[in-house]
């Protein structure tokens, strides 16, 4: 059984940055993810991590795995099924290759995933107009009419994006708009996006590809079929927790409750980035959670290793 | 009297992030500093921005500054004399330029500043041999014989940095080296570093410059005079909080006390950054601290303001 001294799950930049840090302290690191650069994979813009103006987050994701890569690390290309923390202290991972591998302290940073509408025609049309990344599918959908769903950052940003290509583009917002005032701005400067509030996604239809969202607008109770060839699910994201110990503190979201320093309610057990309760998913801000989850976790070995 | 939504008082890392979030957040932000980078300029390799491998501090705050320099963020080229929350929840900064400003809410990034030894000489000879920044002014001391005082990650640093022009490097630490196991053993390769633990520095001498350093050890009691021609003192920081409103909650060391979105006890009042009671002082998290800190004040703005 390959042992470490720290087992890092997830490979966004909490992941990446916690790795290099631990590195950096002579630690014996392994990452286990199935991809580097996380959710940053799916944004095709990034323009708020400082020092680079506009980067794509392919390329970010590139510079930041050749930064790290630049260190002693382990990767393991899988998924996490179960973490159990071991009588003697220490982690036991189980992955879903089948390995078994065990570190003295582990790093959370296992990011989250995106919420789905769970309505009739939404699974059956995935990958036939349904899609949860515009960033990665939004080109299959020039000049064709889409429909957005959500009111965050990544949902006005969608609209955005597509815009610039598609003759129109609703935007379907359960409650009220969450997102940035700099965003809600560029989405006004785009009179082909059609921006609904109040209105409630029901059911997703169409033959071989989709043709229509059906909503339900929440204030009259009335119901109206929009014909799109697209559907983007923006609708915010779940916590990958689902193989964390059941003694791991969590908020009502499923996130990893932390404290500044990365710790959680388990000792030896750090988290760091979206998994976790701080309130802003930043790539800059996850970068720096996963420095001090790994300095934290240095601190543990020390102390207790 | 120029009147903003945010006052942002110093210019890092920390200060520059924040600047550029408040401002995509459509807030009218001011930086009051007297430089762009703060405590990175003093750094000459930064290897541990993630994204960055390797890259002089000069050059990363010259990109981080250009970065935020997109943005309309205004800036005053001077220091904060003091700060004061006012009776409507305002905030209102004296700059030593005689300027008064105003601003909805404020976020403190003033960082810290180097820690002095205060023993005979030292001031005499600022300038003359005693230095504060190994990076700085390393260069004028090729091929002589200098020493470090202090035992964490800079002071360690100093001592790697001059070993490559000085022909001996003493390094003096007072109980026991604190910097990252990386730095100590690539300490341990220059073999011209001689490391006396256990010393304290007594006296600085010289004429029209320094000649030596007194040092007394601890455990015997004596004392010795080393022979150098440079002495760089790299003993730690000194938060900058002296302009401070005295509502404000710091720690022992005078660091301010925030929550993990860098909310400090005073209402509209945040902080991020070296300043902060943070145990980790490292770029990366200076700046998620920095969008963090300006992500809450801009929650608040839309709350009170």
């Amino acid at each position: 059984m390959k042992a470490y001294d720290i087992i890092i799950i997830g490979g966004g930049p909490a992941g990446m940055n916690a790795a290099m840090y631990a590195a950096r302290k002579e630690l014996r690191a392994v990452v286990v993810t199935t991809d580097f650069g996380g959710q940053i994979l799916l944004t095709s813009e990034i323009e708020n991590y400082l020092g680079f103006p506009s980067i794509s987050g392919f390329e970010l994701a590139d510079k930041m795995e050749a930064h790290v890569r630049q260190y002693p690390v382990d990767f393991e290309t899988a998924s996490v099924e179960t973490l159990t923390r071991q009588e003697d202290g220490t982690f036991a991972a189980h992955l879903d290759d089948g390995q078994d591998i065990v570190g003295k302290a582990c790093i959370v940073t296992a990011g989250k995933r995106s919420r789905t509408l769970d309505i009739p025609g939404e699974a059956a049309f995935t990958g036939r107009g349904v899609s949860y990344c515009a960033t990665c599918d939004g080109p299959f959908y020039r000049n064709k009419t889409v429909a957005v769903v959500g009111g965050g950052d990544s949902a006005v940003q969608a609209a955005i994006e597509l815009a610039a290509i598609s003759p129109k583009v609703y935007l379907l917002v359960r409650s009220r708009i969450r997102a940035q005032e700099i965003l809600v701005k560029r989405m006004q400067e785009h009179d082909n996006i059609d921006v609904r509030i109040g209105c409630v996604p029901e059911r997703i239809e169409g033959t071989k590809k989709i043709e229509s969202v059906t909503v339900k607008y929440t204030e009259t109770g009335e119901t109206e079929t929009i014909p799109v060839e697209g559907c983007f699910v923006e609708a915010g994201g779940i916590p990958n927790n689902g193989f964390l110990p059941a003694e791991v503190q969590m908020n009502r979201a499923g996130e990893i409750v932390t404290d500044k320093e990365g710790r959680t309610n388990v000792p030896g057990l750090f988290a760091a980035g979206d998994v976790t309760d701080g309130p802003y998913k930043q790539v800059i801000i996850a970068a720096g959670e996963g420095a001090a989850a790994a300095l934290s976790a240095h601190e543990y070995l020390l102390m207790h290793a």
